[in-house]
């Protein structure tokens, strides 16, 4: 397919966010063709993550703006710059906000998708290639976010920071695995691996909690346990396979000994969606000894310390990490996108809200009000 | 074969430890018959662990004396109890400090060796039948240790602390695998896993710590980084595969830096052998970023803080602790005998020493010099 803006600038619509914290603008920016190893897309729609108003409000990280944020998003390829070989105009993409340069010792491992040229960096807002932005109003830059910037109606991202996905899925709804519902589902499918019919407890039901839930109901575990601070949550969580619900504050010893308590020694496996360095600490004890595993996810402060002591370990607990769920974007999204394609994943149930393109700043609104899960923007009318 | 002591109390020779830290004597004791699933053993050859000597100084823990320590040993079914039908007169056996009852979750469960039944105690004294010991002299009671008490030509052990292994493996070498070898060769075969032509350090060259390079040495490891506070163990570290040598008193930063500065951002894998809280830290923040795995094998004390930035874990390194190297006593330790007798496993380098067992407090004193690696007691003239 040839595209008639190819090798030319772009004006489009953008959601600018000018300074920390204050709505962000609609405006005509200028998005320049895409150099080597880059493509530009069409955004269709994105949707609003946490890791957006976290750096939008930028309270504990070094602000950059002005700058376009957006890094879950569902796109066609408009144009591709020298070099790029894997995708072509009108291909169906999810942009990713961490990539897969395919070369080095990460990619290469079976067991890491934390790439070494394309990992995410939230303090860059220009592009590898010659360390400048693509997007300008009137030639003032205005810096990118996680390499994706998808709120915008065009972006320019790294090849590989983009996955080609099944031309047939609808990019309204499989938008939302480019992030969140991807690391909560991979959490659990990728690294906690429950077995069929085993206990798991979810820390925090959030989307990424819920997604982390929905994986252990796709793996066949028979108790699902959340855990959350919000006990509204738990009618909600149960669409997502949760069978049971403990809330903290209902107790007063720890939430490990509740646990422990109700599962005869601890579950099978738990999942950390908080990022609360507590909730961290309980779902590492709260695992059988012999055989449970632990996966965090949740991001932590700079300064907290996981603490735990050692008999914990030595008792045959395991603690892993995860980022993004381990999928490596370009070579597993496509299949998470061909589990929805297949029915055996619901992501309907994670779309609570959706805007016109006009309307985002009401995104936020929801998400700092916690209502809904995810809030689908429609690019186009 | 009958026996012709069975059913009766056997009158034998035992090295009793009358009090904490004081040598041993050797005693005329009265060992009973074994009761319903116990077996009582003829100990040809039994070797000396740490752990022995922990807990007959008894500075940490809680003192249970005269007492008849032991737990790495070698030796022939004398006797059977009721109920036991998996042993027989005249089978050749390894004795457990921990078991496998095969009935319990930890049993059944292929991720688990911490039976629930017979996991280690070593604060029992006694048999868990009546709660009663089998050694006596002129009816005072001798404690056992740990169920198996091998410091005594007879003993009496539950069936399921015993490994019944090949009858020509020779028991004076695989009387070792009883406790310490087995337990840093399956840290890292079971647990740390190694690939072919991968990295591992291994903290502390003891007896279990060179077991643990012995494995990744089997595994293939190209790269085996020894560390230890005695730089005179490197040489002798040299024959169980040990490639490089750190000693953290040579630098100023800390080790998980030396070690990733030597290896490009981390090893593949760690196994910490010294139970030293700052070693578990360091072992584990000196794994690879994506893909690496630390197990703790060393026992820590009491209140030590296993403590780190919950970044390192999210940047999908993996904490493992291990017991027994993950071994099940009974199904998996003959399999290790195997590794033996097939040349794969070599045992005769962890032998430095050999005594008659009139000399056994010669054992004990090359072990408190810090001599050698394991001395083996000969219990027969």
């Amino acid at each position: 397919m040839a595209s008639t803006t190819a090798g030319k600038v772009i004006c489009c619509k953008a959601a600018v966010a000018w300074e920390p914290g204050k709505p962000l603008v609609i405006e005509e920016v200028e998005v320049a063709p895409p150099q080597a190893n880059e493509v530009r897309l069409k955004i269709l729609f994105t949707s609003l993550c946490h890791t957006d108003v976290y750096f939008w409000e930028a309270t504990g990280q070094t602000p950059l703006f002005p700058r376009i944020f957006g890094h879950e998003a569902g796109g066609i390829v408009e144009s591709v710059g020298e070099g790029v070989v894997d995708l072509k105009p009108g291909d169906h993409v999810l942009p990713v906000f961490t990539g897969e340069c395919k070369e080095c010792e990460h990619c290469k491992s079976e067991e890491s998708n934390m790439c070494d040229l394309l990992r995410i960096n939230t303090d860059r807002g220009v592009m590898l290639n010659d360390g400048k932005s693509r997007f300008s109003i009137n030639g003032q830059p205005i810096y990118h976010f996680v390499g994706t910037s998808t709120f915008s109606e065009y972006t320019v991202v790294h090849v590989g920071c983009v996955a080609k996905i099944n031309p047939a899925a609808p990019l309204d709804k499989v938008c939302v695995l480019s992030c969140g519902i991807s690391t909560g589902l991979g959490a659990t499918l990728n690294v906690a691996k429950p077995r069929k019919g085993s206990s798991v407890a979810v820390f925090g039901l959030g989307a990424v909690g819920l997604a982390a839930a929905e994986g252990a109901r796709l793996a066949g575990a028979s108790r699902i346990i959340g855990v959350d601070l919000n006990s509204k949550r738990f009618t909600e969580a149960k669409k997502f396979g949760v069978t049971e619900f403990v809330n903290p504050k209902d107790y007063d010893k720890s939430i490990q000994e509740v646990i422990a308590e109700m599962t005869g020694g601890g579950v099978d496996r738990s999942v950390e969606c908080t990022g609360s360095i507590s909730a961290m600490i309980s779902a590492f004890e709260c695992v059988h000894d012999g055989w449970g595993v632990a996966v965090l996810v949740g991001v932590p402060n700079k300064d907290d310390a996981f603490k735990t002591h050692p008999i914990n370990v030595l008792n045959e607990k395991t603690l892993k990490g995860t980022f993004f769920g381990n999928y490596k974007p370009r070579s597993d999204l496509p299949s998470v996108v061909e589990m929805y394609m297949n029915k055996e994943l619901e992501l309907e149930k994670f779309i609570t809200h959706e805007v016109p393109f006009a309307e985002i700043n009401k995104a936020f609104e929801y998400m700092l009000k916690g209502e809904g899960l995810r809030c689908i923007i429609r690019m186009t009318a």
